[in-house]
């Protein structure tokens, strides 16, 4: 979700009514039901007595822009229910709509604009004629939809709209959508042969092909050397436990519904497992603890599995596996506004590796009023570690915002928002304090006065889980992923038979250098050579001919900056290396 | 199984039948049961009538020496059933073991020598008394065990003896399972905080602790590398799998005994993988192949999850979780012993790392006899890749033992055993062919005349299991691990409080080259730092005083070295890398 701009979304609440009234106008026993404004527009589900076509909706958008300067002004008015019930006559939905608000004891509101009147809460723009641009929205599509969504329901046609503030946002938008199409991960995931899926492994599964894993390999060591350098120690724990403890962790049954079904084994039941952080518990539940040995920071890339809706299924966006570098930082309260700086700290760095230039914080907090039902009961705890996590992103000049009311039930969360090169917004990661767990896992540790105290937690993924990221890396670098992310990094290219053994040469160069190079032995041309190349999107290609071999040197290429010219193969090497370790 | 010396087997089972004859001497209603010949030794199971003790072991094992020297003769006769019921009156368990010769209409043998006959197939020394030295053999302990082994059948009383050849070769393996017991891996697992199980997670299922999983990710990255340079490349895949993927591999039936039971998920059934072959086979068809493509050799750091039974569970050495380096390489017949040499090689190189001097690889090979019933029905190319395989062994000076009628269903096998430091015998891996499962999943390569052909498998895992291996390596160095595999590598010590600031500096350094370095800035005092850090089997450990600061230097101590002297920083860091990267 983005940080919603509230003027934005009441034009296309107000769209969503002009879109019902231009339909009626030319056909004018259709049904409108509901229309939202959602993310980049809105949309308008209706009854037709006929179809319409997507041809329809140029007609559609014209009446909109016609009728437009007549809705001059917006305003509602409280009916009773048989004023409500007159207002909608024969059409059932509307009826249903008021039936449930007079349940609810709702007072029932009409708006009105111009000649049409619609059942509705409010919230639209007071002057559309002067407020919304004609050129700012753009119908764009049909799709059939269930009356509130229940397949057992009537299914009515849903009208599509795009609407921004601007005819340049709207056109922006659109070149990006247009974009993201062609970065489309399923559809590069496929020609650059980094994951499928197979019906006999399961959807939602993915296998990681050779190339998948190579940028899987790559992302973990940079994790892994980031963490050593943050005082991290890495664990490796079973993907599966007794009930037992998710019975103590809550998962059970607060998350069963997200949860695989178990494993009914030896008389009790196994469940995989769809966090890590129970298993995490137990690491440190397994040698008694002092305050010298907090912070304890217990990173791991473990797998876990969830249930997702096979039709929530998505590429790489929604799986049911997850690889993720999930780890937690036991702490004192003393330690932990340190421990949360560092963890920041970490985001940041990188953001920076990834050019990921947009992004921001999205800081969910508890509500004093919810203590002891949504919320743990811990108020001090509460406004505690909620001021300071909130210095500390002041204090870091982060762009963050707070919304109230939206912790977890054990403590304030972070999720991350980035934005892709192309403009896409994606949410990556979650940062959690949680103050019940330790508590429910008996977690202490000795204080330097003796006593035993539960320490805090800091739950911690900068990177997501690798199905995600890396889903997004390929939109974000339109598949020419950076040279130490690439699963080959150079490919040798001899021009004729006669420069093979050359070619063969820097090939094992580069590789006992432990440089990802790949040889063209093919018995393709040299053009296909180098196209099939830049197709794989590989960052370098050397080439090798004649007046190569005369040098004793080879050519080399850029995916990125064309020809870089003649080099002997320490060179390379050393260019390549020198690249790879800096990640540029 | 180590490759047994039939001779020794043969005085093991003489002297079986000679602690029945001691028995007697003794307790003259004691039924003698069965008596065979065991690996390091021998047992007997006798019902008594009144319980014996341990302490009555020293007169029995007595008594076996004053019957040796009338035991110059051993033999055998067939008898009759009537002879045979005489020959041992009112015991009923010698009597069921009559029943059932009779019942395979085998014929019925007496074995006997001085007084003393027992019912027995075979297999015994000629002339006892001067084959078997007197020194040679010893009696152990008592273990209760139940008529054949059926705990619903009377218990019985079970007397242990260890036999070799010589008192010199039963000393030398008394002293070895001394050191054995001192180095047990779940001991000094325990003391090196490497790994623990908790009752919430479940048996079997290991946790590995910040110092195990250090060990695990050095290992991982020694096996990396090492294929990186052989050009296998790295897959992911999930933990699970649909049944229909294991009905098609034939795990399911004839594997299910050892798998996790199902889930029951979206109508049908899933299961953990308890190899990770089914997944890599997957990968190979999720991309049509060419004869260029192979050989394809994928590697995979998979986590197999297999049924053991509670009671059969140790330590490390038998564990439900599984972590193993699995690579399949798929590649055609002519490129199968280059392959296979390929895979040698990497198991030779790995010895030598380990320090692992002593190793045999047993060679299992088909009966033409049991083609088409044990045997998958492929005669020529069972010939063929036996051949090929024996050539290899043969030309590789590779010690190993053919044993005839052990291979898989589906192709040759080779098990590698290892003896470790203190000569106690491993198994840790396994090296397969296989020509049934590619064919199974229908797995094709383009040859290069344009038909479609089967490729066959080498299913290989040098390192075995991690859990296995781990357990292996503790007892191995007696947890005084190499220093690239040291959880921590280096402990710097300050003696006082004046001398943290130059402790932290150096520690930094250290760390900020990747080196595990740990610091000690607890309270105790300096003696009991050395004490600790040794304790912990810390290969280096650095002393920071007043003379080191004066003279801008450390000193370097070494676990296995002593004293090395002042060095400055950078000295240090030197040597210290150096060391990691060469694995010494």
């Amino acid at each position: 979700m983005p940080p919603t701009d509230p003027q934005l979304q009441a034009k296309r609440h107000t769209l969503a009514h002009l879109l019902a009234a231009a339909v009626l106008e030319f056909h004018p026993d259709a049904k409108p039901t509901i229309g939202p404004a959602i993310d980049n527009g809105f949309y308008y589900d209706f009854e037709f007595s006929k179809p319409i076509t997507e041809a329809d909706l140029k007609d559609i958008e014209k009446k909109m822009r016609q009728l437009l300067p007549k809705w001059s002004a917006m305003s509602g008015k409280e009916v009773t229910v048989d004023e409500a019930r007159t207002a909608f006559g024969t059409n059932k939905y509307k009826s249903e709509l008021i039936d449930e608000i007079i349940t609810k004891k709702e007072p029932i509101t009409l708006y009105s604009a111009d000649t049409f009147t619609d059942l509705c809460r409010g919230g639209h723009s007071d002057n559309p004629s002067k407020e919304i641009a004609p050129d700012s929205f753009r119908l764009t599509h049909l799709a059939g939809a269930y009356w509130r969504g229940n397949e057992k329901n009537t299914q009515l046609t849903r009208i599509y709209g795009l609407a921004f503030n601007t005819k340049k946002e709207l056109d922006a938008y659109e070149v990006m959508m247009k974009e993201a199409e062609k970065r489309d991960h399923r559809k590069l995931g496929k020609e650059l042969d980094i994951f499928d899926f197979d019906d006999d492994v399961g959807p939602g599964l993915p296998l990681w092909l050779p190339n998948g894993a190579a940028i899987i390999e790559e992302l973990e060591k940079l994790a892994k050397e980031t963490e050593f350098k943050g005082n991290y120690e890495r664990v490796r724990t079973p993907h599966l436990a007794k009930e037992s403890m998710y019975l103590t962790s809550g998962h059970l049954p607060y998350y069963e519904g997200s949860m695989f079904p178990p494993m009914e084994y030896e008389g009790g039941k196994y469940y995989l497992k769809s966090m890590n952080c129970p298993h995490h518990h137990k690491i440190f539940a397994a040698r008694p603890k002092s305050y010298r040995d907090l912070p304890l920071r217990l990173a791991e890339y473990g797998t876990v599995y969830r249930h997702e809706k096979s039709g929530e299924l998505f590429g790489l966006m929604r799986v049911r596996s997850m690889q993720m570098n999930d780890a937690h930082i036991y702490c004192t309260e003393e330690q932990f506004a340190d421990e949360f700086r560092a963890v920041n700290e970490m985001y940041l760095h990188y953001f920076k590796i990834f050019g990921i230039d947009k992004y921001i914080m999205r800081f969910s907090t508890h509500d004093p009023k919810r203590l002891g039902d949504k919320y743990v009961n811990e108020p001090e705890l509460w406004k505690k570690t909620e001021d300071m996590v909130r210095n500390v992103l002041v204090e870091s000049k982060i762009p963050f915002i707070e919304i109230p009311n939206e912790a977890a039930f054990y403590g304030p969360k972070i999720d991350v928002q980035v934005w892709s090169a192309i403009g896409r917004e994606f949410t990556l990661a979650t940062n959690q304090v949680d103050f019940a767990q330790t508590r429910r896992f008996e977690l202490e540790y000795v204080d330097k006065d003796g006593t035993r105290k539960t320490p805090l937690c800091i739950h911690r993924a900068p990177l997501g889980t690798h199905e995600r990221f890396i889903g997004f890396l390929i939109e974000h670098y339109a598949g020419n992923l950076p040279l130490w992310l690439s699963p080959v990094q150079i490919k040798v290219i001899p021009i004729g038979d006669a420069h093979i053994e050359a070619a063969q040469k820097i090939h094992s160069t580069l590789r006992n250098s432990m440089i990802r190079s790949d040889i063209d032995l093919s018995n393709d041309g040299f053009g296909k050579k180098v196209r099939n190349a830049k197709n794989a999107r590989i960052p370098y290609f050397i080439i090798i001919g004649d007046k190569d071999i005369a040098a004793g040197k080879v050519t080399l290429e850029s995916r990125d900056h064309g020809q870089i010219g003649q080099m002997n193969s320490e060179e390379v090497v050393k260019k390549v290396e020198e690249e790879i370790r800096e990640r540029k």
